[in-house]
């Protein structure tokens, strides 16, 4: 199954171009090499209203089966990317998220940090993966093996179902 | 001390007979080898009013110690068991559904998928778990140490609470 | 980077005098052990009201960076510490009290039953750990490593936030 990606970079200095957005060009390229697509892929300051904005739009557009957002789950006083997620999340699936940190503490205690949210809007899989460009691979690396099975589901697809029932 | 279980399997096919509820039957068994007994099952489809009925009667009747959900945790568009369930629970206790997606994900990346919650409503415990007849069978192996103990503080038994401490 | 902690004991028992608040003093113990100050402690009994006035009092004061609470997370029937800490969190932290619920798994299946919560007000850090000497002292250790990291961050301190981008 091909999975069609939107990649938002949340961060005001890539926004105003005063940083160079790894983060993002490395997600991109992950969704590539596992043979997905990006359709869509922009930077945005850390406010609210904005990032709820192409979490809205994206979802609305009925193109886009996974939004990854990277940056602004930290504890900086700027940093609120999850709770612009939240807003616009209808329904929260809290294991993507405990998954990351999980596995990121493994080696690295300080990803108890992140306050990255996940859920369903519509028929779109939300996901908050870290700022950083080592974070976010290692984050995309966990996530990665579950998204086509989960995007399957919300899709209604009762053969992925049935698959997944009898893998277990 | 013996504790009294209900057990709700949400499921759309198998409340309308197209689905025998085998997680529902070996919920069932599972309690009764645990030495405890299941006051009251039943199969609701899934639809938010319906489930939180259930979750409400059982918890208004005074007879029901812990409500065991299977099923309507995942990523298919009808699936609303954690939407329902936190309509109902006034105090969260998101270590048990934690604790379960943990440990599924030990053998199984799909666990960290489920959306499932836990918590409390007056002296009832309220969980969910998987829908699939393995994955209910395993989250329940995860729970079943802490349950006795976890309704006994509910009731206010200060033994129970001074028993754990000193085990500690 | 020196922090300066409040220690709230919730526990009804201690704020009447029947019990020695044990789980407050070791606590601000291991806060000086760990070479950083307390600038404010007390006891207050499991009522919302009176929990979130210390939190909101200490938060709007500017001289704490951390408030640790410690009683008041199990499943008592008066245990309200986290609702009364959801009250007063502007952005939460979930991956703090996953950490120590996961890490306190691994030799205590019964840490799974913490309902403790963390999170952000203004510029402090709010953290709920277990109302048990051996569980608090467990429960420090496993965020004592991040928590001037997470302060630093939350004061804006650029440089804070491009270290840890080079040691990940």
């Amino acid at each position: 199954m091909s999975l069609r990606f939107a990649i938002l970079t949340v961060s005001d200095r890539s926004a105003r171009g005063e940083r160079e957005d790894i983060s993002g060009a490395r997600l991109a390229q992950a969704v590539a090499e596992a043979g997905w697509q990006v359709v869509a892929q922009s930077v945005c300051p850390d406010e609210i209203p904005e990032i709820t904005a192409y979490l809205k739009n994206w979802t609305a557009s009925g193109d886009v089966d996974v939004i990854l957002t990277t940056g602004g789950t930290g504890f900086a006083p700027r940093d609120v990317t999850p709770e612009a997620t939240l807003k616009v999340i209808e329904r929260p699936a809290p294991g993507l998220a405990e998954a990351i940190r999980a596995e990121g503490r493994k080696t690295m205690p300080h990803a108890m940090l992140s306050r990255a949210v996940a859920g369903i809007r519509g028929q779109t899989i939300l996901l908050n993966l870290p700022g950083n460009p080592k974070g976010v691979e290692e984050a995309w690396e966990v996530v990665r093996p579950v998204l086509a099975h989960a995007a399957a589901l919300l899709k209604g697809d009762q053969a992925a179902e049935g698959s997944h029932r009898k893998a277990e």
